[in-house]
C-alpha cells in the first residue's frame, strides 16, 4: 500500500516545496505512519530563476534542474513533480533525460478543469511574467479563455509580490502581498474570470480561497491528489 | 554563502519532516531565493516505529534508518539532521556507518538550555515512552533533573495524543490532541517544571507555546537555528 517512492524536483522556491510535501502528506489516509509514501525530495534554491530566463535571456536552468532531477533517480524515485510552474516551459526537455515519470502540473490542471467545472469558459490566472510570456497557460489549457492582469496591474502587483523587495521568495507571507494579489483578483474577476488559478508556487502561500469571491485553484493541490490516486 | 547541502533523515512522521523543513527554511535569512540551502530530504516512513523496537522488542529500526541516510549521502549532503527524538536511541550506530555528520538533537538541546536557560533546574519533558525508558533526556541533559508525566497521564494523554486512534501520527492535529497534551503539560508544571520540552517530534505540531504557562522547547527549533548557523 502506498509502495511507490515519490520525488519532489525542488527548491523553485523551497516554501513551495515544502508546501507540496505537507499537501501530499495530507492528501494520503493512513491508518498509520508507516502507510504514507516515501517521498524524496531535493529541495535546489541554486537553481537559476525561471522567470529571468524566460524573459531576459538569463542563465537557463536547465542544467541545474537536471541535476536535481538526476539526483532522485539515483535515490530511485518511481514518479515526481515540480512545484513551479514557470520551471514546466522546460518540462519537456526535463522529462526526455529522466527514466521515471514527471508529473505535469499543468496537464493534471486541464483535466481536472475539465472534469471539474466542465460549464466554465474564463479562467483568471495569476503567474509569474515568464509563465504568461511563455504561453503555458494557454498551450495546456487550451479550451478555455485564459484572462490575465492588465500589465500594470502584472508587474505592479503579481510580480511585486512575488519577486519584490519584501516579494514571498523572500519569505514575507504577509498582508501586504495578500492585498496585491486579491487586488489582482479582483481585477481578473472584474474583466469576466469566473475561476482563479493560483498560477505560480508561490501565490497560494499567501492567497486563500476564503479571500476571494470565485474558486481559487492551487494547481499543487490538483497535483498532490494525482499522486495519491 | 549557504552553500552547504543539508540532508533529513524523515519520515517519523513525515508530517514533523514537513515541520523540520520548513523551519530550516525559515530560519535562513535571504535577499533572494538561491541563498537558501540546498535541502535533500528522505522522507522515509517505512521505517520501522522507534517506541515499539525500545519497548517491545519489536523490528529494529537501524537497517531501515540506515538505507535513508546512506541514500542521503550518495545525493551529496554535508551535514544532516533526524526529526524524531525516539530515533535518537540509535544515534551512535547511525553516525558511526556515515561519513558526514548528524547534528544530535539531544546534543545541540542541552547546549541550548545550558546557554539560554542557565538559571533553571527542573525541566518538565513529554515523550514516547520509548523516549523515556531509554533515559535519553536523563543522558543528554545530565545537569538538569528531569520530570516525566506520572505512568497513567503518559500512557492516556501523551501516548495516546501521539499514538492513539485518533492520535497525531493518523495525522489528527485537532484540540481533541491539544488538550491531552496541555493537561500532561500542566502536570509537569504542578510537580515543579519550570520548562516544558515537546520531547517527540509530533507533540509541537499541536502544542505550542501559547498552550501553556511555562516556556515550551521545541528541539527542532534549536536544530533548525545550529544547521543555518
Amino acid at each position: 500500500m502506498n509502495e511507490k517512492v515519490i520525488g519532489i524536483i525542488g527548491g523553485m522556491g523551497p516554501e513551495a516545496t515544502a508546501n507540496l510535501f505537507m499537501k501530499i502528506i495530507k492528501a494520503t489516509k493512513v491508518d498509520k505512519e508507516q502507510e504514507h509514501f516515501r517521498i524524496i525530495i531535493d529541495s535546489n534554491p541554486k537553481i537559476p530563476d525561471r522567470t529571468k530566463a524566460i524573459l531576459e535571456n538569463g542563465e537557463s536552468p536547465v542544467n541545474a534542474i537536471l541535476d536535481t532531477a538526476k539526483n532522485l533517480e539515483k535515490a530511485g524515485v518511481d514518479l515526481a513533480c515540480i512545484p513551479c510552474i514557470t520551471a514546466h516551459y522546460f518540462f519537456d526537455e526535463i522529462q526526455s533525460q529522466v527514466s521515471y515519470k514527471i508529473i505535469n502540473a499543468l496537464e493534471e490542471l486541464n483535466l481536472y478543469l475539465k472534469n471539474n467545472y466542465s460549464n466554465i469558459k474564463n479562467i483568471g490566472v495569476l503567474a509569474t511574467t515568464g509563465t504568461i510570456k511563455a504561453n503555458l497557460f494557454k498551450k495546456y489549457l487550451s479550451d478555455f479563455n485564459i484572462i490575465y492582469p492588465d500589465e500594470h496591474t502584472q508587474s505592479n502587483k503579481v510580480m511585486e509580490a512575488i519577486y519584490g523587495e519584501a516579494g514571498i521568495k523572500k519569505g514575507n507571507i504577509d498582508k501586504e502581498n495578500l492585498d496585491l494579489l486579491v487586488e489582482s483578483s479582483r481585477e481578473l474577476i472584474d474583466n469576466g474570470a469566473e475561476l482563479i488559478i493560483g498560477g505560480c508556487t508561490e501565490i497560494t502561500l499567501v492567497l486563500k480561497s476564503h479571500n476571494i469571491s470565485k474558486p481559487l485553484i492551487d494547481p499543487m493541490d490538483v497535483v498532490a491528489q494525482s499522486i495519491v490516486k
